[in-house]
């Protein structure tokens, strides 16, 4: 069985065959333009390499309610003719097979739930933590929604004394987690690249405190079994130990959490993650159409 | 058919009878002492009085993992005589009938959710601010858990300015919503009872920007239907509004959510929603029991 995967970012959409398992045998990039050019080039693809399903993770704001009018519609977004486009809709209709649909951040998070450092565990958090800062949450193999998929990146948090920067959130400035600790917003701080950056910076400290209270809301709303981090950020691997050590001062003890180096820990797939969660959707919504 | 309902407080349990639909047919008040002697009244109360199946809401913290090898336990509660207590346990051997179990505050959300401001709705959130400040999230008829049922009362909520207070969390002082926002923390700040203080006290404006801020968090994480407060701090009718208002402040549009005057409400039922939600928890665990 062929399985097909499709990553849409704002930039690029990578297009992918696989199998039911999540390999992937072959893939291509096509430019994101108009909605009418790129969704032409990808359908076309998947016309030349047929598969049986479908799996899409996508930039948004989308809309995953399979109860709404729009569901399968990126809703709105500023990019040109993309506000309002009915991916889903175009997909079926010029595919005919099951799709998929959610979050660029959710397909990725799925695979590490089923195949990377989640394995073997029913509630599973994934954060990223890159250009901006985004989650997915998998209980059971499902994706936790309500009216819709969270937005967990924009959650607020308290800033530390001593870091006054101003935040680059366009909605919340320096109240929410994207806008005082994703890439851009360390950049901003420290006037060049983060990579730039010397591992013992103050600002790590700042990013490592407000990723520790994410995972202290997070653990007291949701109660995983495992928080995971990923994104380009989280290529600072001393970041890691900060945040637990950031966690459990925060926490103090409250309600307990499994192991902390168990608990709080990096992604253990690479940058292909997010293809290989959209193949594992595709299966499960093939399984789910019969 | 006859169902009974537990209500295990700190201070008194309320052991009722009452039918499939929640309503309540006569109640007991008996003192919480030791275990041996608290219990021993409750179960010969429904001795007396046969039912088809119980439901418990419980002080805490309890085990609510049925996987879990202190599943239907009150844990590590000072209480006494009540540390690693097996409620659950003891109910079934007395009474050999199911038992629904779950957290005070996970009833009363329940009843809410089913007969209250939530009826007709999918994902509703419930807090209630009063001694402590707790909540509980019901989809679909189920609660949200992972590996054990939330504790949102302690989220880290940012301290706005000119509110000085240095906080009531024993275990967060001032960095968490309890802490802040709590009858207690309200009432030290004031000197005085809360239900004394005017209703222009910029102690109330502190008190809604908490709530305020904990429901952003919230919908960043859920994304609800509906958000219902209840608890004796929301006796104070004109808190609603406020909350409201720095709400959408906050949230600056990020999301859309539903009107806000349907989405932040309060409480439709009145004080007995514990022993409803109770009932129809049991009702729920009859069913599933056959
Ligand atoms: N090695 C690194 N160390 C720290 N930050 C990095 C590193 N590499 C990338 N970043 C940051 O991560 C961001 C890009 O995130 P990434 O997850 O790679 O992409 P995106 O979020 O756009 O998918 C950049 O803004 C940059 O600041
Ligand atoms: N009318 C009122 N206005 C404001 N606060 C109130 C009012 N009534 C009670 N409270 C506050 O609510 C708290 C008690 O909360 P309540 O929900 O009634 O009980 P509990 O949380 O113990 O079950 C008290 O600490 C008090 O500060
Ligand atoms: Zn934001
Ligand atoms: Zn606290």
């Amino acid at each position: 069985m062929k399985i097909g995967a499709i990553e849409a970012g704002g930039t690029k959409f990578v297009c992918a065959i696989g199998d039911e398992k999540g390999n992937v045998e072959q893939q291509v990039r096509i430019p994101t333009t108009e909605p009418g050019e790129t969704m032409e080039s990808v359908t076309d693809f998947f016309l030349a390499n047929e598969v049986d399903a479908i799996g899409v993770g996508s930039f948004g704001p989308i809309d995953v309610n399979k109860n709404s009018k729009t569901y399968g519609y990126i809703t709105s977004t500023p990019k040109p003719g993309w506000k309002d486009y009915n991916m889903v809709g175009f997909l079926k209709q010029k595919l005919n097979i099951p799709v998929s649909f959610t979050t660029d951040v959710n397909v990725a998070g799925y695979a590490e739930a089923m195949q990377g450092a989640g394995v073997g565990k029913s509630n599973v958090l994934y954060w990223t933590i890159g250009t901006g800062v985004g989650a997915g949450y998998i209980q059971n193999g499902e994706f936790l929604q309500g009216i819709s998929h969270p937005e967990m990146g924009h959650i607020l948090l308290r800033q530390v004394k001593g870091d006054n920067y101003k935040g680059k959130c366009p909605y919340h400035a320096n109240q929410c987690f994207e806008g005082l600790a994703a890439g851009p917003a360390i950049e901003e701080r420290a006037g060049k690249k983060a990579i730039e950056l010397a591992s013992d910076d103050p600002i790590w400290d700042y990013v490592a405190d407000y990723a520790a209270q994410a995972c202290v809301n997070a653990t007291l709303f949701l109660r995983p079994d495992i928080i995971i981090f990923g994104g380009g950020v989280i290529h600072q691997e001393h970041l890691i130990k900060k945040i637990r050590v950031k966690f459990e001062k925060y926490l103090n003890g409250y309600v307990t959490t499994p192991d902390i180096d168990k608990y709080i820990v990096r992604i253990a797939l690479d940058d292909d993650a997010g293809i290989k969660g959209a193949l594992l959707l595709a299966v499960k919504e093939l399984a789910e159409s019969k």
